[in-house]
């Protein structure tokens, strides 16, 4: 059952333990790091772990609503953002979800958890895994409760535009269904606003942004994540159905850190990123793998022979992700991280050390 | 809906900020404090927060099944002990739930979120809120698909001894119930060992026991608890319905320091407790309240007039627990956690203080 949920950054043997010279290019953090600042919130904040964390973490939630420029009732903060998919099944008890495949793992699981059918958006390597309009005869024909929008998407790195957006939430209003509009990589993005269905959520109370500290902040340990949504109700529903005290007093400091300075990490991130991304992908097309078009801080790409490119890596103490679990797509599929320039480096010299394994063979 | 489930240990105002005068009597955390060896393990894996937390808390797990001496495929680690009453009820998907009536409200909250009937098992105050024989009758004729059971119970501290527990697990074993034994509390109690269900888990597969390093390890802040359990497929079931990394580094390195010497620690926190909680019911006893034998670090009495006496101790900075929220219980009836002996000094002054308001009235 588990294997085909796995996910990247899983860096621990069957004791827990990790070995320290992993270079793990299969989770996508930020490669610049926690912001100095928001460690030092969240050491300071160690000694507060004697009390109760504020339940409705009523002051970062006020801290987000400016950075988010919405009202703090529209935002629950959660454990991380996967908490946030599964409040929001429990919440709407689904018969039906749709999906899109390839796509994050986690939404069929929630799904699957709730015991909700799971319908299939297939999208096509030929048209670089792009959201298509016929997904919205499959939402107005099959009416799924919830639909599950990855963008960009993990872990293709594809971008649906926001006409596109519109027109899937107009769709799911008219199917009665829910969208969940998951943005957890949107900050890497260049110009992300014009991308975000933030800017649809007054007129359409169907959508549920999904949000993390987790990626951009470069702080997966510390689990904090977030939804955005115009309907009141449903955000009282999702606090509702999970515990409460689901965010630690650690997290919540650190997150309240995180934004004060937000925008401008934000911004160096990712122009170090599309840098560091420009790059690796020349590298990479030079060895005759094929790249797929990303806009997030992850590239997607397909090795045309046969070969065990993460095992091959994996003998240099480097990660990638293996992508073969992941519905919709064939072997050879692989996702790698942009990291810092040192270690992309590392990554690029590891694959330059094996491609004869398919170039002479292709 | 939600006064309904409030709290103690809410200590926050409606922007999230706290008054650090306030002594806080409505949460029942050990006295004693975080382990200092605890706070350092917290504060050191902060470093570590850029790397994803281990999802399945390996290391801990193997910690926690030495301490516990059960094996590690029967534990469960959780963010606090409220996700896996949450995990529980999203696996077991319940028709019908039986809980006692006072008990801890997250019993029901959880099952009403997952759609559950709830059905309650009214313990008596003449009989002191003792779980009785008559619950098993219940349970055969309702069969509940789980039946909550707090022990010894919040808030009333009763506790319900290891053949009655047998009872209990043995009828849901007929009727195909799950038996949910919260002992997030038992560590306070001396000879705990002869209280816990831990002695049936081998026999009984359907019981779930809930722990806590909340309350006996005075770390709420950080998040952990977790669920020990002889049917492995429940356990895994559990892990499945709710999101991966549920707990973060820091719960799961604070855990690990915690078990280091964590016998000592309870054994000293137990005799500290014991000692304290004498003090304060002789002191409550002599201001004419009724006060009911307590096992645990809190102390359940009734005012036998209606005074608003969280309104009255209020005043100087001490918050207890207002218990009128809490189902079949009348107005007047309150908690309070058994905390230093400076501080227990303080409440005992404070109501002293306002003992004219009763005294002279009954």
């Amino acid at each position: 059952m588990y294997y085909e949920y796995a996910h990247g950054g899983n860096i621990y043997d069957e004791n827990g333990h990790t070995n320290e010279n992993i270079i793990d290019f299969s989770a996508n953090i930020n490669p610049l790091g926690i912001p100095d600042d928001v460690l030092t919130a969240a050491r300071n904040s160690v000694a507060y772990s004697n009390i109760y964390p504020d339940s409705n973490c009523r002051f970062l939630t006020s801290k987000l609503a400016e950075f988010e420029d919405v009202d703090k009732s529209n935002i629950l903060c959660s454990n991380g953002a996967s908490d946030i998919l599964f409040r929001l099944v429990y919440a709407v008890k689904p018969k039906k979800v749709l999906v899109a495949a390839p796509s994050f793992a986690d939404y069929e699981r929630a799904g699957n958890a709730s015991g909700a059918e799971i319908i299939y958006y297939p999208s096509k390597k030929e048209n670089n895994f792009n959201i298509e309009h016929d997904i919205i005869n499959i939402i107005l024909s099959a009416s799924p409760d919830i639909v599950f929008i990855c963008n960009p998407n993990n872990p293709t790195g594809n971008l649906t535009d926001i006409k596109m957006m519109k027109k899937i939430a107009a769709a799911c209003g008219f199917a009665d269904s829910i969208l969940l509009a998951d943005e957890c990589f949107l900050d890497f993005v260049n110009e992300s606003h014009k991308y975000s269905a933030k800017s649809l959520i007054s007129e359409h109370k169907n959508i549920v942004i999904l949000k993390a500290f987790t990626k951009i902040f470069a702080m997966p340990g510390l689990r904090l994540g977030y939804a955005i949504c115009g309907d009141k109700n449903l955000i009282d529903r999702m606090r509702f159905c999970g515990p409460d005290w689901a965010v630690s007093n650690i997290a919540q400091e650190a997150g309240i850190a995180a934004l004060k300075n937000g925008r401008e990490y934000i911004k160096k991130s990712c122009d170090y990123v599309k840098e560091q991304r420009e790059y690796m992908i020349s590298e990479l097309k030079r060895m005759d793998l094929i790249i797929y078009p990303s806009h997030a801080n992850f590239i997607f790409f397909h090795c045309p022979q046969k070969i065990d490119l993460y095992g091959e890596v994996r003998k240099n103490d480097i990660i990638i992700r293996d992508c073969s679990n992941f519905k919709n797509l064939e072997p050879g599929c692989y996702r790698t991280a942009v990291l810092t320039e040192e270690k992309n480096k590392l990554l690029i010299d590891a694959l330059n050390g094996v491609k004869i394994l398919w170039q002479n063979r292709s």
